[in-house]
């Protein structure tokens, strides 16, 4: 007998059809002896419909508000899960965040855990039943009802899953696993049967929307086994843990792309210390993240420096800048979108010098310009034209030895809370 | 300053546009420089799409999720209605039962209220907030999520004027308040300026659907000063309170009528001590609830009785009847449908003889048979043909001495959470 935690998405649990088929895989689930501990997003939409309708009412909706409205996205889900296993006869518990002991810190919209107390969870596993946890919520030391921000299901049943010891923790989706590309790009992407928190990380940052960053820190940080398996098959799914046996010669294991991507350059900026820190100051105080940064060389005592941030900030970001012209006197700033960071990641990399010069080889071979760079210890991202995503990706893959016999058809990841 | 407990069903808040309306009501209370604590229950049809779903997945869902499911029509009202104050420019904070303070027996579906702990209302309003709480809900000792059943929100808005010593608590609905009859049926009804507890109880169990039973017993037995008006006009209301002023000559003050009757009457049963008991504690048993008990005399040892019980109640009543028959023998049972029971109400009638004997002539003149009849101090009740509803309940209201000469044009009350 091990003890399970099952977190399923949206997507998963979308209508009350998909919401009878996971009751019935979770029953499998018990059949096969284990314990079973469930975290449910909101069904489908609903969570968005909530907000489309409270931003008829007010534009800028206070975040608390929002938090008390959001929450019965999930709320809903778990009743309805819970009610749809008693109909097949399992005895089923349903608690909301602030039930299943999920304390908080007094931040509305994306608040951190700061202890999880699952004494309810624990009991009613005792009692035989099946629990059902509402994801993305939990409640402050005040009894104010806070959320975890996106990912924020995935983070629920990670630290769930630490908290109550749990064996494993299966993150259902609508995919099968963690792929070394998009399969919607590369047809013959290949699944990946394991792969490390670090690996993970880097790709789950870098757009491949399969699992969130937070919750594999999480995972990472409290060694949760983590699996991402589908929730319409039956196909095994890809193990995320610390070690990870490493396959001869494969040195990336990932090949992960973004288009929330912006580029911003500021030309002519006198070159004294302090510039930076002034410039990514500002931009920090706005609230606005800088991935990339690049600096060109001087040149009579001149820099030019670029930096990439998401596109809903780059309005933004543009008149941080304009409003430090007095301060910090520049010739030009510019910006450009329509761009796309490609990532290789592998922790084999470390061992293996060179990764990033055949990267900035296999993209020249395409034509295509490098238009920033940025490396770590298990990744090589470079910034591209966003309409060569395709051709690079493809190339980068085959490279890289990634490719499959089998093609995959998959509508890709957009499980996403 | 006064401090007052506004309630507002789902119709009042069926959408946004309503939702808007009903946020500027509150304000102008605030602007007369009053403390505003709201109670609302789930926008329109919220709570039965949830039921409907639920049913989908399970016909008979389990009490405890319903209630854990249910819950958040009213969560999602409370977030909308803080959401469009703040809107407006005022201070509000949404609060679920459990957050308000309400305790309640560890009974799903139809929980009583044990304790009710407002710190968090009192708090806000010292804060200068409007408070809005979700109506219907609160939580047992042990956090289990639970709901009041029918009427919940008057329930909710009551109990929490008496705990935070309000001055007032004004039930908004779609009337104009309590009506001498059902407006849709005599177009010259007659709107009471105010009624006392003991009436509108009875106006309230006879079926005028504006107030539930239980919200008039709790207001009653605390005292709570009540005022009945509409959420779309400025119209005043009707004031429930202790104490009346009897109006001159005024004996009847209302007059009401249930349609949700059915007859059953058992012929032939043995006249032996313990019979009547044994029916009606066998149909309480069963939870049906029995109104009207009549009992025919005797004839030869045998005896006749009939009583009535909700339509809905009607067949589980016969089986409960025919799984007698054995220890009690009689010679027939049957029962009847298509029935009303029509009902004058007035506090002063037990100071006045003769009232019942005008009603029964009264309906007699219509050419109108009384099937049954049953009396309290301050109310008479007849059962008749519910086809006769109408010209019954006009020829009541002229002989009463109701009519008015405007004539009511309002959609009737359907304002039921």
């Amino acid at each position: 007998m091990a003890l399970y935690v099952m977190k399923f998405g949206g997507s998963s649990v979308g209508d009350t059809e998909r919401m009878k088929r996971v009751a019935k895989r979770i029953a499998e689930k018990q059949d096969e002896g284990h314990q079973c501990v469930v975290v449910v997003s909101a069904m489908g939409d609903t969570t968005d419909d909530l907000i489309d309708q409270a931003k008829l009412l007010n534009a800028e909706p206070p975040a608390r508000e929002m938090d008390m409205l959001m929450t019965n996205g999930e709320q809903i889900s778990i009743a309805m899960l819970s009610i749809a296993l008693h109909a097949i006869g399992r005895k089923a518990v349903s608690y909301t965040g602030w039930q299943a002991g999920f304390r908080t810190e007094p931040v509305f919209g994306k608040a951190r855990i700061t202890d999880i107390r699952p004494e309810k969870v624990k009991q009613s596993l005792e009692d035989g039943a099946i629990v059902v946890v509402a994801g993305f919520q939990g409640m402050t030391e005040d009894g104010e009802i806070t959320t975890f921000g996106r990912g924020g299901s995935d983070t629920t049943a990670v630290a769930l899953a630490a908290a109550i010891n749990a064996d494993v923790c299966e993150i259902y989706t609508d995919v099968d696993g963690i792929y070394s590309t998009d399969p919607r790009i590369v047809k013959c992407a290949r699944k990946l049967s394991e792969i490390s928190y670090d690996e993970m990380l880097e790709l789950a940052n870098l757009g491949a929307a399969v699992l969130h960053p937070r919750a594999v820190e999480y995972a990472k940080h409290h060694k949760v086994r983590l699996v991402v398996r589908s929730s319409f098959t039956h196909n095994e799914g890809t193990v995320v843990k610390e070690e990870v046996s490493m396959e001869q010669g494969v040195v990336v294991s990932g090949i992960a792309y973004d288009k929330n991507v912006a580029r911003i350059s500021i030309l002519g900026v006198s070159h004294v210390p302090g510039v930076l820190a002034k410039v990514f100051g500002s931009l920090a105080e706005a609230k606005i993240d800088v991935d990339i940064i690049v600096q060109s060389g001087v040149l009579d005592g001149k820099a030019d420096f670029s930096f990439t941030v998401a596109l809903s900030d780059r309005e933004k970001a543009l008149n941080v800048i304009e409003g430090l012209r007095s301060d910090l006197p520049f010739s030009e700033v510019n910006s450009e979108d329509n761009l796309v960071k490609i990532s290789i990641v592998g922790a084999g990399m470390v061992s293996h010098p060179g990764v990033a010069a055949q990267m900035f080889d296999v993209i020249s071979k395409e034509g295509v310009n490098i238009k920033m760079v940025s490396t770590s210890e298990i990744k090589v991202s470079c910034v591209i034209d966003g309409d060569k995503l395709g051709e690079v990706i493809k190339a980068l893959h085959t490279a890289y030895q990634l490719d499959t016999e089998e093609q995959v058809f998959v509508g890709g990841p957009k499980d996403r809370r």
